[in-house]
């Protein structure tokens, strides 16, 4: 498996440009806030003062965990297909969400324990059915990592646009997140394990103990896809491996909340550049994640407290996407609309 | 004149019925966050489990001030002319960002100090060509306040939908609305009064000045009408009555920045149940903006750092309003959907 070379998408002239086409528009001086700094992030990622955001597509991926024999989670394992037939019927909050702000939904089976069987509107990459206990034995072998981080590429090589969100729905997968920002940031597991789903305090305890031993019996694991592989899920290696095509491919990369992030740093820890391609949705109230955010020096747009995963804060923040380019692209200059400059 | 009579919209037997099928929702208990505390509202201002947000509106309020010969904008007061006829012509931000996000644009002339002739587009409801200079004397006649008051009431009338939004245009309507602020919370001037459209330093200690200056000159001042027709704005009066009525009308309010939250504070201190009607789009980056909305004990959905006005806010912050009332509706129901509920 080759990953993808990822390469900064900076262009001093083009900095420039889109810094004094920012400056030019009808408005005081920096006033637009957050949204000028999204301008001119996508403007530089996709190489131009004008940006386009075309065809924004949401992959959604699934999967199970052999982690959820240790009981870490608040709901039983089959809420994960359950939640997959939900998604293909319309009805879950990332359908709503995705409809209503124009963004192309792809539901992925990366490795849900349930025969799905042929089914419209699924996409079947499923590399197992559900990893492995990683309190006992690493989650997947190194041959099914790098086919669920290849399937991951080859989705994002389908895609017609140049805007990709990502979510996820997987009973466990907080664990797993967990466990791989702590293995990948150093940062004490009770700092990155929180309720999930809605674990009591004694669940989350519960919780972070299983990390906790989990980590001692994997010690020597500390090169990224060999933690990704022993501690991660098939959704999370699939999202690592769209994420990197994707950033390869210059697209604007529309990153989710806690488990989406866990994909990410990985992708960061193999290809630090990716992240110059990332806009960060949302902090979620999963215990970890302004902490994962912080440690990867990464501003969200939105602060809602979802908790909810499903690429729900990636839906919900694309009208900010669309309003950077937006304005960018067809607000007046003071020049155009004879508009007085500053004068004080 | 007789103010609107607001009245709480809240009904027990509608809130709980509304927590159920909230919490119904295929997703873990309150892990939608701020959106679910949103759908709550919605449903309880239109008093209904299944509210539609319906034909959405953004009025612009425009109008100079006479204070701005005290030298405390960075603007010259040409620019609030220019700036209508910028969005009468489609270039600003709130054209772009109310344009994407489907929501109707009034602009309307409060009180500019320019002569527009009829103009396509723009609603005439000038009271008077700018207000008078408030560091000498009272900004407005109690006949010029009424008036605004009214003309906003009669505006909102006109409205077919039941969502309103509000927004302003003025060079100098930050002094005004850091003057109402202190008046109205005793908050000292000092963490009122903020940089505006881009004020240096030096430039905010003279507006502060001047600002402690006429609430010297004025201070026997303090029944909000009072203090809204010495220290406000027609734009701000104009809001303030358009806000009294949309709450009597049982409309959703969607609440922007530093000045509009600012007539809103008159307005609330005439009728306190209308702050149950509003829903706060922002937090500007505007010096003043938080103090005031904590003072409305007010929590707002974005935090941008936005400080443009126009109403820029609550345009980019109506899909979140739209995701919420959709997830209400939309969303299947644990039961319908055959999801298994909390086992842990």
């Amino acid at each position: 498996m080759t990953l993808p070379a990822i390469v900064s998408p900076f262009q001093p002239d083009l900095a420039d440009r889109l810094a004094s086409a920012i400056d030019n528009k009808t408005k005081p001086l920096g006033s637009l806030g957050m949204l000028e700094a999204l301008a001119r992030q996508i403007g530089m990622i996709h190489g131009t003062t004008t940006p386009a955001l075309a065809a924004p597509a949401l992959l959604v991926f699934a999967a199970d965990h052999g982690i959820v024999a240790e009981g870490v989670s608040a709901y039983p394992q089959d809420v994960t297909w359950q939640m997959v037939e939900n998604f293909l019927a319309g009805g879950a909050a990332i359908n709503v969400f995705a409809a209503h702000n124009g963004c192309a939904l792809q539901v992925v089976d990366a490795g849900v324990a349930h025969e799905f069987g042929p089914r419209a509107g699924l996409v079947d990459r499923k590399v197992a059915p559900g990893t492995r206990n990683f309190a006992h034995e690493p989650a997947m072998t190194s041959g099914q990592c790098a086919r669920a981080l290849e399937h991951g590429m080859a989705l994002v090589d389908a895609l017609p646009g140049n805007v990709i969100g990502f979510g996820e729905m997987g009973i466990g997968n907080t664990t797993a997140a967990a466990a791989l920002m702590h293995k990948l940031t150093g940062i004490p597991v009770a700092a990155c394990a929180g309720a999930g789903t809605g674990l009591s305090e004694a669940g989350v305890r519960r919780k972070q103990e299983v990390i906790e031993a989990a980590v001692a019996r994997h010690a020597g694991v500390t090169a990224p896809l060999d933690v990704l592989a022993t501690f991660g899920g098939f959704e999370i290696a699939m999202m690592a491996g769209a994420m990197l095509r994707a950033a390869e491919r210059r697209m604007v990369l529309l990153i989710d909340g806690f488990i989406v992030t866990s994909a990410l740093l990985v992708a960061a820890r193999l290809q630090p550049a990716i992240l110059e391609y990332c806009v960060f949705a949302h902090c979620s109230g999963e215990n970890g994640h302004r902490r994962l955010l912080e440690a990867l020096d990464a501003t969200p747009l939105l602060n809602l407290g979802l908790r909810l995963g499903e690429g729900t804060g990636s839906a919900l923040a694309l009208p900010l996407l669309h309003a950077a380019v937006n304005f960018l692209n067809r607000m007046a200059t003071f020049e155009s609309a004879r508009v007085s400059e500053q004068s004080a």
